[in-house]
């Protein structure tokens, strides 16, 4: 989280949709910083960790007191306080100078002040894919009865509740349990929401507080002062998650089918957090403010599509807003489900890393958009697109971006790059440009293209998961491969010609899942010994819905790629267990998804990632590809309690006092409990620096027949000896929870990186799998 | 190649060591482009193939025709002509119009004309862990006589001759087949050439079309006219190819050692071909020219460490000088090595891709230099750096760069990018930096924290191989995690101080070699039936021979990092391969380099690669890791002749007559050789697009003792059944050739990407391996 000044209008760029391109990430770099003025006044969160008053009115009293008394005057402390957090946590967001923040943090109750930093955004044959429909077996499906009676939370940019996603024709009543508002405001009112979408709220003073102009009355934004999404991101998440079903859902004609979230009967808990600043802005002040109110309304999970780019900033030192709001939900029983970031294939680029929640990476599914291209020769080469506008085009010339440069000694004209091409050799044609570096796109490639008169675009460029629409003219991918042999006949041919068909929708042809290329990978630079991302889900040319945009007539669906689209697929399948097992903690469910992910694609072969094609890891995928139907049916669960955490966060160095001010509880950060890094019941183990040996405890839960027997089966990772003791757990009635022992020995003295392997639970039906990861370390030089 | 106008200066901005970093790429894309004059004229090289005449002469005087029959006059023609290519084959580089080069394209002698595009340029523990060295028993190096009477060419930026590397003192006599000469110069006569150097020479006319002011008479260069080495380059890739013996060598006291060439017997010959405008310029029309002289020569091995970028133009079209310049060169039987080039880790980045070339990928050694970061807290961090300057800082503050930030909201303050910084919070400190993007490195943060008073730097960043020298200040690399923990200790102290130890100079503690994360990686895009890189070799932080710099006492050598480093290491083996085996052909030593690579690292595991940790596969480093004691005796090998060469360009698509222009033979492209793209006898087989099955055809020549018998081990792909036919091979005096079929069906219907295997024949002493990558298509929409 950034700190960032009030009225700063540059930081505007630097928040976009993570499903945008590093172009505008790179322009953000190009602009010269203003001076930081020192005792200007910005929004700090005061955050004082578990604190709940039975009256919440007496808590935002007492943050009223501390205000005033900080500030001088009941006035001042009433003007800039912004937000009371008292339902999950106590807090305050209010706006004081950096010396009061620092003043306020001498504070004996106060856990930590933290800045109000910025948070950016991270369908339908996905469940298809991972087989979550409705076949005449016994599936998750039909166990979970869709869903129903669960509620899922959505922290994002809101809801477009007129998508046909959200009727709430089918729907059962709402759950007794609800305490939710439908909060009326900007084309929003009491009437939008319905049995599916039970609630709705929106929280806007933080980001009001960064860009007032931009939110309020500007012309240029098309935002809603209301829960209305004016971005689409959040109506494309809510409905992944538990859309209802929908015929005939469709991107121009492509991906048709049945649309539908994960859990179609779960009801949709609104808290709009992200706003159009120019786009997906949000603030920690404000999504704390989100988990607080998701806390007292009572949803049952928590879908987060959110984070900060490198996660730098910790949970360690409560400047994670989401880690410490999913804190205080996963306490209350909350599943919260939040995506791993589009900073991929680079290492050590994992967000949201906190034990508790579940961090999501993206895979591909195996729909492709094949889109032929046709040469004057009559050979045919294939790219992909999903620009399905009106371009018919029969054979026009074809010609290469340096043929038509204004100067061909330029790279910028092979790129393609803005003004790089001469403004009449390309019309009529389609030009090929050849991608070489990440500063250029296709949709900017095919803005030079049309400028310069051509009709359609080629863009050869290294492999990237997910389709991006050009609309101006006909735009289709292509590997270099492909681009090398097209330049190749255009140099050849003496009057080279080419014509673009429209494409296809495919299904089943290509190898999948992958791990798409921008997920973002582990380890976590925070807690190494926490393995992330957890798991990995459907997040690639996801059809899911979003709002009507323009004068056309919209399908309402689009596709989006990031794992911002694979997040909130685990969420509806976490709703669907959490609808089946009604009393699984957190814990519970993220074991049972990790622990019965699967290991293979569509070719039997081990799923591959996207950046290298080579076998993926756990750092890509954490337990592998999500298996709704195996986790409804775990056998075994690693769960974990709030205290479990607790020992954790000792583990990680805090003290008691300061934990126990954020978790009310009386819990000693004991010594022998300061061991316990790489004890914590995660449903994986990481080791980040074993020298010769060590020894890791596991806890496993029965949640199947009472009676029965598990063995255990070890893939070591290279260079590691692992022994398992015992080797045979016996569950009866009066033994459901039992302990055993994994001890790593090192069988070399190198420093290496990290090495994979697997430890496996199995009765005959269930197998119970967590990945292994182990690095050795000899620093003894 | 790009072409280029002439007096273009904003070119000279593009080209570079490849070992520089990614900014200045950065910078040449943010240059708006001038308009390009059409008919400018500029040099263009018209190549006319393998018209040898006998008389050089009569050669030169018909180019001369030619050329004054398209200008007109004589006197332009002189005026016009840069060089007469006469000896390896025929054509000449000419100044001339775009509109003139195509009327001289459709004489009918010349096979293409080609613009005078731009080259880039692309030590001791390397050769110790590779095993060339001086052990008791029988090894290359003794085998070879260390590479005694071969002559090692080297096209690249000159050479300091006075440099320890290239004493002569126990060198034999020059060979006199040698036929080349010493060209004097600015700062170089005929005794600095000696029986090390036995031949230099200068090729300036393509360049100086370029650039004229800079290399002549500009103040701004340190360039010299003539074969004096002003970059540093060629002196660094001499060196490591046939540098002889110099004790003690070190860089300010790291890496200290003997340091010496793969082959110190070898002679070589200097062929200047790349300039100081400002740094590493090299033109198609001086490498040809390069090439011509050293095939007129007779040169045994030619290194070549350069290369363009992503390979989108291709020797297919007779516009890959470097193609053209090694196919005459090979077809004379000099073996040429170059490198893959330093675009990875990206798929498809792989340069010099031609068959008849070897291409080298980089890999890491067992040598590391760990630096300690000591904290406050006395808890050691521990870091990478080669600044062993005289920067002893005892502990001092330390603080991270968005604390001293002119605006902590800035991106670009994280990155310590240029004028993020306030000018004085930094005074006395050490400072902490977070690479975020590849438009930032460790010299550059090091400049903005030295403007800002700091003493030291601590810079995170994604794993990236080989280590940049700071010198003003003390700078030590460290990963995110290692940032991560750093940055927790400053936010939790009072006073967060630390003190930087230097480095230490640590062999043998991690596992070694691994492919550099910059290595380019294949597929080629060209030719992906022609599996690229052929090898990998060590290439990271490798100490060499250097032009003394400035006015300290320098040691003469420096530690260079890229695939330019690792071309010479396999140049220097091959010429040691050339001492022991004199009559085998370019291609016989390259299947033997390749056929006896390694496959597993120093810990015994699978070599792996740097960008993801994943195993390395053919696409990362070819047959594999070069080991030289092994390929001295290979036991069989994949030959290849000139002919089968002019048949795969018959396979490519080349009609019949314009390779009988290119290569003077009376080859026919008939029919049933038009199939043999994939039986050109590489020693790998690449399949790019197996639908159901195919058979490829290999035949292995005996080169060990005269009866033996192989048999077969197949390693196969996944999802592909390999058969080969015969399973047996029995040599003896009647059957030294054996040929074989190895065929691949593919048992799924699924499109995917390549997978790997190998096939490897023994005899119980000899593992001849090759490598095998297939991919399935399955395009039946």
């Amino acid at each position: 989280m950034m700190e960032i000044n009030s009225g700063n209008k540059r930081c505007a760029r630097k928040v976009q949709l993570l499903v945008t391109s590093a172009l505008l990430l790179l322009q953000s770099f190009l602009i010269i910083p203003e001076i930081f003025a020192e005792e200007s006044s910005s929004v700090h969160i005061v955050y004082m960790g578990d604190k709940i008053y039975h009256n919440p009115e007496t808590a935002k009293k007492y943050h009223h007191k501390m205000l005033s008394s900080l500030l001088g005057s009941k006035e001042d402390a009433k003007n800039s306080l912004l937000y009371s957090y008292k339902h999950g946590f106590s807090g305050f967001a209010a706006r004081m100078t950096k010396s009061q923040a620092e003043d306020i943090a001498k504070f004996p109750e106060v856990v930590s002040v933290i800045p109000n930093g910025i948070h950016k955004l991270h369908t339908t044959r996905s469940w298809d894919f991972i087989g979550v429909h409705h076949p005449s077996s016994k599936t998750v499906f039909t166990e979970s009865n869709l869903g129903q009676g669960t509620i899922i939370g959505v922290i994002d940019t809101g809801i477009w509740p007129e998508s046909a996603s959200f009727n709430d024709e089918a729907m059962g009543k709402i759950p007794s349990k609800w305490k939710g508002v439908c909060q009326v405001g900007e084309k929003f009112n009491s009437t939008n929401c319905n049995k599916k979408i039970i609630g709705a709220r929106w929280f806007l003073k933080g980001i009001t507080d960064h860009t007032k102009n931009l939110v309020l009355g500007n012309n240029d934004t098309t935002e809603y002062l209301s829960a209305r999404d004016a971005i689409g991101h959040g109506t494309h998440t809510a409905s992944t998650a538990a859309g209802y079903f929908v015929e005939n859902a469709n991107y121009r004609g492509l991906a048709s089918g049945l649309a539908r979230g994960g859990a179609p009967l779960a009801h949709l808990a609104i808290y709009k957090a992200c706003w159009d600043v120019p786009v997906g802005h949000c603030t920690d002040a404000d999504i704390l403010k989100a988990f607080d109110m998701a806390i007292h309304d009572g949803v049952d999970v928590l879908t987060v599509s959110l984070g900060i780019g490198i996660p730098l900033f910790s949970y360690a030192d409560q400047r994670d807003t989401i880690a410490i709001g999913s804190f205080h939900a996963t306490s209350k029983g909350i599943t919260v489900v939040s995506s791993a970031g589009n900073s991929g294939p680079i290492s050590q680029t994992v967000s949201n890393t906190a034990p508790w929640l579940i961090t999501v990476a993206a895979t591909t599914i195996d729909r492709t958009f094949p889109t032929a291209i046709t040469l004057g020769n009559n050979l045919t080469l294939w790219g992909q697109s999903i620009d399905n506008g009106k371009h018919a085009l029969g054979f026009v010339g074809l010609t290469y971006s340096e043929r038509i440069a204004r100067d061909p000694s330029d790279d910028l004209a092979k790129d393609c790059q803005s003004g790089s091409l001469n403004e009449t050799m390309a019309a009529g044609k389609i030009v090929l440009c050849f991608s070489v570096s990440d500063q250029q796109d296709i949709v900017s490639a095919a803005l030079s293209v049309k400028e310069a008169g051509g009709v359609g675009l080629i863009y050869a460029q290294r492999h990237e998961d997910g389709l991006n629409e050009c609309g101006i003219l006909p735009c289709i991918k292509v590997d270099y491969e492909a681009g090398t042999e097209l330049l190749t006949y255009i140099r050849r041919a003496r009057f080279p010609t080419a014509r673009l068909s429209f494409p296809k929708t495919v299904i089943g042809k290509w190898i999948s899942p992958r791990v798409a290329s921008f997920s973002s990978r582990g380890p976590s630079t925070l807690s190494p010994t926490v393995l992330k991302p957890d798991i990995a889900a459907p997040g690639v040319d996801i059809l899911a819905a979003f709002p009507p945009k323009g004068s056309k007539k919209s399908s309402g669906f689009i596709f989006l790629s990031g794992t911002s689209m694979s997040c909130p697929h685990v969420a509806g399948i976490a709703a669907l267990i959490k609808s089946k097992h009604p009393t699984w903690s957190p814990a519970a469910i993220r074991s049972a998804l990790v622990t019965t992910a699967s290991q293979s694609g569509t070719d039997g072969g081990l799923i591959s990632e996207g950046s290298t094609n080579k076998a993926a890891d756990p750092f890509d995928m954490g337990g592998g590809h999500v298996d709704p139907n195996k986790a409804i049916n775990a056998g075994l669960i690693y769960n974990i309690t709030t205290e479990d955490y607790i020992h954790f966060l000792c583990s990680m160095g805090h003290n008691t006092a300061s934990i126990r001010k954020v978790t009310k509880t009386t819990t000693s950060c004991n010594k022998q409990k300061r061991q316990a890094l790489l004890n914590l019941n995660l449903p994986s183990i990481s080791i980040p620096n074993l020298k010769r040996d060590t020894t890791v405890m596991r806890t496993l839960t029965n949640v199947g027949n009472i009676n029965v027997v598990y063995k255990a089966i070890v893939k070591s990772p290279y260079g590691i000896k692992v022994r398992v003791e015992p080797q045979i757990l016996k569950f009866n009635s009066e033994n459901k929870v039992l302990t055993f022992n994994v001890s790593f020995i090192s069988t070399q003295k190198l420093h290496g990186d990290y090495r994979f392997g697997s430890l496996t639970w199995t009765d005959g039906n269930h197998f119970v799998r967590i990945p292994i990861a182990v690095r050795t370390i000899q620093f003894e030089y």
